[in-house]
């Protein structure tokens, strides 16, 4: 039976405040994508995190982004290469100290926000980044999109990639998001992402936001964890896997 | 041939701002207290200094701070045990990272400022301070002060203390620094501080401000590194190492 | 008619952060106690709430707290008179400018958690603290307790005190808050509170969590944002200045 | 007989940290950007440095940076026009407020590092900065450089332009430094760039690295705080004034 994967970014809190309703979306992942001291989460966002995923067998990654809590990780920062790579390291350095306190390990890492983006159009940067992780731990596998640097960098240096698709967003091509605004580009209605899930893994394919048939890989799905409708959105997720024919289990060691 | 270290407090620098010629006194040196994020250090700080450590073969260790830049460490803040010892963690984890990325192993800790008070005279946070070293890594050596919480409860969990000797401030005990302002609290005589090396290698004794003898231990000796005269400091301590029949080298694995 | 104020700690967020729904609690306020930029509040979240209160005809003021996003202000941090007094500046000289930008003025001011902690007990520090909002400006009202050092010290410099009872809090004795845990600490009824606030208006007087009677000050009631039935103590509180035959105003100029 | 300006850009330290020696320099301009807790600067660095101003009787403006201490506002962070807006009026409010304080009033402001080079460049940035200088004080002269955007944009607006020379720097136009790397791009020695001063002052004209003459208006000289010659600048541009037949002083209210 098809294993797969549901991940979700979490533990995007900072000090008092959160992001998404952690404790009731950890239950229905199966990886967690744990922001690690850049665009958010301190050593106790992070613990508490790691906690709820140890307690839930969900996988745990780094969500590494900007040094920008106050942009959230969302404004370019113009960092020198040299000025990322140590930034990755020192991100997965924090976080990993605290999965280990907690008995646990970390097995994937990707990019937050505006890092994120930068690193699916820049080959420089993606290069920089994916061998930061590299040199950290090659044992790490990178959730990514399909047809971006940093997915086609992790595969060049070999990094194991798991393609996440994010089943409530429309796609002008393998992994481009239709921008918001455009008609499709944001799928509110959990019965239709239900559905796209089922068919997008039944098939192997995908119809554009203006109706061309892509081919797209699919091991993962992402539940948007700060959005209203981020509960439903998930069960919706899992329903469609299930439609499938395929098993809700975390990604492979 | 006794051996003894000769450590120093380096990478307190933070963004474009330094605290201390480290590159004129990592070569006069054989342990660096690098500072881990907390009061000072990021990414490229720690980097620059763990990298001029491993080219002077300087054994590097995790200078923890409270996380306070603009008050460098040096005001209390009241944290949570919890708080403290996830802090610990999170500051090891990123230097180690980075150390690891320079092929650099942490092989000590100690604390900074106000945190390093504190573990002086509070055994419970001393308790919590130590545990989460020992979490982190129980091989880490701790260099500290007789006569302290922080020293006595790392015998207690089993780690090594290194026992570090200021030799340019007197004491009104072991472990009991004269606060400035006493007679003889500092010493800014490089003579003065050479001959005390000399004399209390040799003979494991000092004379306290106020004339008392006591009994010290002493495995390395503290070079200030950011007073006026840190490297006449640094010249001095290693030339009374000398005078004393003692070796210079990095404390033993 | 007797008018009676309604304040509330409102623009606690930071970056894309929130902490109550300001949105719903402003319209239900006549003061507001705005985060300044130390414990919670940056341009942009000063920005809005200052625009939300203007559209709603609500008084500004600061709420100056410990530089400490990541403890949210409630974390004591050993700062010197002079580190406080220039804090309390630049922090009244942000949120003033960004109140003026859009053509509002501040027209109170008071402290924070482990800050306003500190400025009820400590004589010295109250007195810094005082002194710099006055320095700023000597207009400023201060919204303050009973019996505190804070509220002394700012009638002693001549400072006008609007006088703020805690409607949901047990107190000990004026100014005293009965710590969490004892019996009636928190009251979550807020029928309870209704009839809490009716009777301390209409008597001057109050029962303390043990049942001695005192006579309490009251100019203001505090709405405390941050908990789950924010809006409905803000309705309670409403309806009993009602039940008490007062108006609900903002404080006099 | 002429006056020409000295500026500098000081109080660009951050808690234990300095960057130039502003005790010795202060005596020798007549007007300081200094740092206003973007790029540099927190209460105390501030408070300091307003505090030697107005003991040498230096004109006081404000040096906005982005909000980025760890790059020290050398970095490029895609802001929106809001956010640089507010940060604009928070800085602004924070330093007046402290100079206030001192009994010193703000007269003019600029920008640092990166955003000083946006400003430059971007006809929308630099509507929405000089926008903002003028909504928090419309008397706030504009430091700045000839045939860049934001003097452009300070004129539209109104402000009055000090237009700044920067004796050490070739030029390749009015306004263009030549990139570093480039024959002529730094000027080390001080008696050439004293004569420099002398000349374009004199004449009006200046030469490019490229030796095309050009016409370039001059109020005020920059010293250059941070390199480890600062002083004899200082010293230098000081000289090529008074051969020049020039006074130095503060520019005109």
């Amino acid at each position: 039976m098809r294993e797969i994967d549901v991940n979700s970014d979490l533990g995007e809190g900072f000090g008092p405040y959160v992001i998404a309703d952690d404790a009731a979306l950890m239950p229905l992942v199966t990886s967690a994508n744990i922001a690690s001291g850049g665009h958010a989460g301190d050593p106790q966002t992070m613990e508490k995190t790691l906690t709820l995923a140890g307690e839930n067998g969900v996988k745990v990654g780094a969500h590494i982004g900007y040094p920008d809590r106050a942009g959230f990780g969302r404004r370019k920062l113009h960092m020198s290469a040299k000025e990322l790579e140590l930034m990755v390291i020192a991100q997965l350095g924090a976080l990993a100290a605290l999965a280990a306190h907690r008995g646990l390990r970390l097995t994937h890492a990707n990019f937050h926000g505006a890092l994120g983006n930068l690193s699916f159009a820049d080959t420089d940067v993606a290069k920089v980044l994916i061998g930061a992780i590299k040199a950290f731990d090659a044992n790490l596998k990178f959730i990514g999109l399909p047809d971006t640097e940093a997915s086609r960098e992790a595969e060049r240096q070999g990094l194991t990639v798991i393609w996440s698709f994010l089943a409530d967003r429309g796609y002008t091509a393998p992994g481009r998001l239709a921008p918001r605004g455009v008609e499709g580009a944001v799928i509110h209605d959990p019965e239709a992402v239900r559905r796209r899930v089922a068919d997008v893994l039944s098939s192997g394919r995908l119809a554009s936001v203006t109706g061309e048939e892509m081919t797209i890989p699919v091991d993962s799905i992402l539940v948007h964890s700060d959005t209203a409708g981020a509960l439903d959105l998930a069960h919706a997720i899992r329903a469609g896997i299930s439609d499938a024919g395929c098993q809700i289990a975390p990604y492979a060691d």
